[in-house]
């Protein structure tokens, strides 16, 4: 692609997007251009009613009495399944609730409790090194808790780290229990073919957790159709439900009735509020959850969800590949020779719906950019990271970040504004 | 004590009440008793204003920024430090994260940690019967895991369950892990001595973990003069945080860098955004964190955190036991013979902030009750249930509602309403 193009020409485009009503169902500050709804999407509209309502109405009217009067107890099986159409998921195998941390845990611990049984022997773990962090620390985590008391033959639990696909598919075998990948990277952008994926897992007899933090409401999802067995995620990045909003979990109907969780809180249980003494899980989603979630954080999701609901799914990967496709474009042709280096995959089948370039100063440029109403964000090492949301980002912006971005790079302007925030501190 | 009062008597104690002023600070329901404020604490004055600057102000303008411009980072650890005021913590001693399920799960996890090093062959947790049922799920979840992987010596873990203080006493060993006891029990309101029953512990070579779902805020807590080793509990009851607000877990200092989870999200690491490949713990209270927590039903927390710091706390236990005994006076002076048992403890020292009946239908007494505006809640088998909040109820609170109990028994009403009821379902 060569846009060659002119801000007006984008403009002219703008102005026939099918997606570009979606703008005004935000709320978004004057002179910004947001690049980070990757991180936390933006406010859409109505959500500071639907908090007002909870906290006025539900929590300070109906009180306790809400738990049942307001639907507080449905909240994260019917938010779940409203979100679960989105990503391929049928009504009753998706729950909105904890962290993706947590989610993960459950989904790992799951997981292998199957392999205990369907594959003993199958005790490591596979994960990207590239994985966002916190995907690997938990992995970690329960491997180390495992490993603790497993002191007979030492076979113990392992996580075992790769960097390609290609190391992948060599690493699958009869000891892999298990990979555990996020279908976006968070750096980079970078896309994994899940069905292609998940087949080989399956092939080598290994089950596959896919973590969609970058991919929901972002990407198109189809859980279903790619035979994934465990899936967990965010709902305060491309879905828009509000800072920490909770997390999700999706586990297909086949494992559905062998979850097993250790973090077996009452909300799991068949029978909650039975006060029996040993634990029971629920024989539906409900098994998934673990304690009280958050009830005005979790019910303000809801309208996030329900805009993304509203939009074409279509559209909006195509609008979201073309704005990916122009900012990597427009970087070529107005920024040579200023540093960046493009980590974004080009090809459109491995690529998310965020661009990525490294520069050596990249922590200072995005100071510099945020200074002036550009806000993308820094990931270590090195790398500026813009998330470009078609809902409510035009072609235009695009332009005009760019622009800006070449701008702070000609000039040096980082540079100096780096130097002075330095003597600030000292 | 024998109260042969007055409701006129009642009024004019009312009227000198020194915590009578922070009835005002609370939002409540006209013609409504709230007698359920250890399930969920009703709105306090300020907290729709404060949920409405962080969804308007901080997300929708900061976006992004706000995890810094905002304080939304140190809202864990800084309201953590505040709630600890109230608990005879240290500043660095407490976190405001998760629910209290999972930071139990988290307390033994690190207790059983430390007992493999300390204590090996310490395979047993101690905890009641009677406990909230998810405290002892989620010590079957965590002991269940590990008994999945423990096939060498037979040394499982194992959940005792025991049902008095001598049999407790009793129970302790050269076995015993730790004790995991709720400060003040759900169900009956009956309180632990927690000093003596942690000294008895420690004198067996056990951990005391002690969760204070119904004593944060409602009875005085002092969790380093006790010498505990872990506390977790719950904001949404006494403390008045919202539905479903974060938890808390506190770790004496003295187990702080040998506290080790298996959630090791990545909030818990040393370095969160410095994306290393390895877990490493944060030296601080934020090891005990583990995901992105909510933070609209986060900070809305600190509304009512304020309210109960402001209040005297002796002055509050004062009001509770005063409140207590009241209730208890007038249900036997004016409800004799109508079914009712008082299953709390008649000793100050053994009572919490809450007192239950026993009553052959009591779900269905309650069900009449709550439609005359007096809300309390049912707990299995037949409990009657009536949380006692000093910051918000007066004596002629108790009053009323004993009177309107008395009519709803000696009427029959609760009968009628409940065919009532029966026949408009069928």
């Amino acid at each position: 692609m060569s846009t060659q193009t002119s801000r007006e020409a984008l403009q002219a485009l703008d102005r026939q997007d099918p997606l570009a009503r979606f703008r005004d169902r935000f709320v978004l500050p004057e002179a910004v251009i947001y690049l980070d709804g990757n991180s936390l999407g933006p406010l859409p509209v109505g959500a500071a009613e639907r908090a007002a309502e909870v906290v006025n109405e539900q929590w300070g009217q109906g009180l306790i009495r809400s738990w049942n009067t307001a639907g507080w107890f449905e909240l994260p099986t019917r938010l779940g399944d409203k979100l679960g159409t989105l990503l391929g998921a049928n009504p009753g195998e998706t729950v909105v609730t904890d962290t993706t941390s947590l989610n993960l845990f459950k989904a790992l611990a799951s997981a292998l409790r199957i392999q205990q049984v369907d594959g003993p022997g199958r005790r490591v773990i596979i994960t990207e090194r590239d994985n966002f962090p916190t995907d690997i620390y938990i992995a970690q985590g329960l491997a180390d808790l495992l490993n603790s008391v497993t002191t007979e033959t030492g076979v113990d639990y392992e996580v075992r780290l790769i960097d390609t696909q290609d190391e992948l598919l060599a690493a699958l075998g009869p000891d892999t229990a298990l990979i555990s990948l996020s279908h976006v990277n968070y750096r980079t952008g970078r896309m994994w073919d899940m069905p292609a994926i998940t087949a080989a897992a399956h092939e080598a007899g290994a089950l596959a957790i896919w973590d969609l933090a970058h991919a929901a409401g972002a990407v198109p999802v189809d859980l279903n159709g790619a035979d994934a067995d465990y899936a967990v995620g965010c709902t305060y990045k491309y879905l828009n439900g509000g800072p920490g909003a909770p997390a999700f979990i999706w586990v297909n109907a086949r494992h559905q009735r062998r979850f097993w969780q250790p973090l077996s809180g009452w909300w799991s249980h068949a029978q909650p509020f039975a006060m029996d003494e040993d634990y029971a899980p629920a024989d539906d989603a409900r098994r998934f959850m673990c304690g009280t979630q958050p009830i005005t954080s979790l019910a303000m999701l809801e309208v996030g969800l329900d805009v993304s609901l509203e939009a074409d799914q279509h559209q909006l990967r195509a609008k979201s590949l073309e704005l990916t496709d122009l900012f990597i474009e427009l970087v070529r042709e107005r920024c040579p020779g200023l540093g960046l280096e493009l980590v974004t995959p080009q090809q459109h089948a491995e690529r998310g719906s965020h661009v990525s370039f490294r520069h050596p100063h990249g922590y200072a440029v995005m100071a510099a950019l945020i200074e002036r109403g550009v806000i993308g964000d820094y990931r270590e090492p090195e790398v500026l990271r813009f998330g470009v949301t078609p809902l409510y980002l035009s072609r235009t912006d695009i332009w005009d970040a760019v622009e800006i971005l070449r701008e702070v790079l000609h000039t040096g302007a980082w540079q100096r504004e780096e130097f002075t925030r330095r003597n600030a501190v000292t």
